[in-house]
């Protein structure tokens, strides 16, 4: 994408999550030791398993989102916990489930934590963070989380079914790409968000403004992890870059190399993602072919777009610690790309 | 198990499960419309895929324990509708869960309406439903139903996860068997019948009694599926025998025929059960040494047990149209042996 960065602009880009990260550091500290403790279960091997995945850290990117909302709403109850670990739960049971692999995704030899545990595993401890999570929003009592959250894991599965459609289907537009990552990714971002200002009891158009807030930035954050799989910059962040083109996913970096594409250039975008026809050397023509129609670097356009659209949400908040920790959120998201 | 029914005993059994149909006829055809109403969705595969499992039909057992439960405590409301509907759609994403399959099982060639749509689509099928239960539940408002369900969903995952870990395990006492078909299988039954009380806000102890009989009916039903998967009498319910033999699992028949059998046998159960080693003859020599042992005859004994707790937990209940077809439940469940 040609973008030189500097050092120094790279540490204050760092710095917009540890901002966030600072403000909420013991909340996010009740809200690990709320998950370790609510994992727990008679049958051993749910914590064993858990415990990999849930207690043993993450970003805890999510349960921030309404940790940080809470607060900036002017909240200062404790309740604000418990929804932040029910949001982190949903999140880590999706993860699970979406580790499931069919006997295709075998032959080609994805390896997922899954490969560990198995499938079944993967579905029953999603299962049960589910359920435990709902169990936590019956302990809070609010019936306008409930809704919230239980709308959204519907629309996470939706989601979820919509990219299987889209896999392996170059004809794939970005409107369907975008209601597939606003479902799987953005509605739970929104919904972290949300419930902020829902615990805080605030009016219903500061709630709006946090599930804008969330929902586009989490299509933002959406694209850009997008971007990232097809980055050499993932290296660095100690991620694999491939994982996308070799299950045949269509993110719009594709979509938007396909549509800009020669028929010959069509061909082989068929060929590596319908077909899943791939040789050593084809990861690395798909990037080629995505620089040459700045399908990366437009795809962090869009990513800016909306990112714009979350700036603008917070609007209607007071210049607080936290409303500047969760603009600064929308930076972080963005500039991983670099 | 050599017990011989005439024809007309046979009809009076049948007939015990059709008391309940007659009953409940117009509550389940509601149910029905609800169930298919609320499978909608904008992503086409997920009411095509679903139409396949719930809608197509099924007995409706569960849902029928919550609408005749609500009816028996005097309901006379709309409510149990709904509530029966989310009972149904959390047990037919525990059965699409079910189906996940792991490469192992893949190898010893299973045939599941998993493999139709791939492990994937069954993952995300089933977290759809259950996110609509969980909708559905919050639509009617009830935080205790929402309690109760949400624990029961929990303990569900509980007793497939305990599963896992007793299947290819022939040291399996019947105290583990019973903890795993009582997450897996009764609790759901239990709280299917609970909530017929909480939603005629009947006293505590009448919840309590509807919870122990829908637990000890499910425990019954439970023990009556497991000899029914060893039972020659299944070919005549068009169902198919050995599946639990082929998948290794653990069920009372085989604890108890391996309890009771000389070292000889114990090394054809390993092998056959642990190492997962199966000929041709195998699973006719497992039935021959199971009914050396009693092991399917004092199976269903065990199941005559638990549905004598469960008729006794009704004796609260005047004798009404309800208790009667509920009782006759009991013996619908355990003369489906014969």
């Amino acid at each position: 994408m040609g973008v030189v960065v500097s050092l120094d602009e790279r540490l204050d880009k760092k710095s917009s999550f540890d901002q966030l990260g600072a403000l909420t550091a013991d909340d996010v500290k009740a809200v690990n030791n709320l998950i370790i403790q609510r994992v727990d279960s008679s049958v051993a091997l749910i914590p064993q398993l858990v415990s990999h995945i849930v207690a043993a850290g993450g970003k805890r990117l999510r349960p921030m989102l309404t940790l940080a909302s809470a607060r900036m709403c002017g909240y200062r109850g404790e309740r604000h916990i418990g929804l932040a670990a029910c949001v982190e739960f949903i999140h880590t049971a999706t993860l699970l489930h979406d580790d499931v692999v069919d006997k295709s995704d075998l032959r080609r030899g994805l390896a997922t934590a899954n490969s560990v545990w198995g499938n079944k595993a993967s579905v029953l401890v999603g299962d049960f963070l589910f359920s435990r999570a709902f169990e936590l929003m019956v302990e809070d009592g609010s019936l306008a989380v409930l809704s919230i959250l239980s709308k959204t894991s519907a629309q996470i599965a939706e989601g979820e079914v919509m990219q299987l459609l889209t896999t392996n289907n170059t004809e794939t537009g970005e409107n369907a790409y975008l209601d597939v990552i606003k479902a799987k990714t953005a509605q739970l971002f929104a919904a972290a968000c949300r419930i902020g200002a829902v615990v805080s009891e605030r009016p219903t158009v500061e709630e709006n403004a946090l599930e804008s807030f969330g929902l586009n930035l989490g299509i933002a954050f959406q694209l850009i992890d997008d971007v990232l799989d097809y980055s050499a910059k993932q290296a660095t962040l100690g991620k694999t870059v491939g994982d996308d083109f070799m299950e045949g996913k269509v993110s719009l970096p594709v979509v938007l190399a396909f549509r800009r594409g020669n028929e010959e250039e069509r061909i082989f975008w068929r060929r590596v993602l319908e077909d899943m026809d791939q040789s050593e050397g084809d990861l690395k023509h798909a990037i080629k072919l995505m620089n040459k129609h700045n399908a990366l670097s437009d795809t962090v356009e869009r990513a800016r777009h909306y990112g714009a659209i979350a700036r603008d949400s917070l609007g209607i908040f007071g210049e607080t610690p936290e409303q500047q920790a969760l603009l600064g959120l929308i930076d972080f998201c963005i500039d991983r790309a670099y």
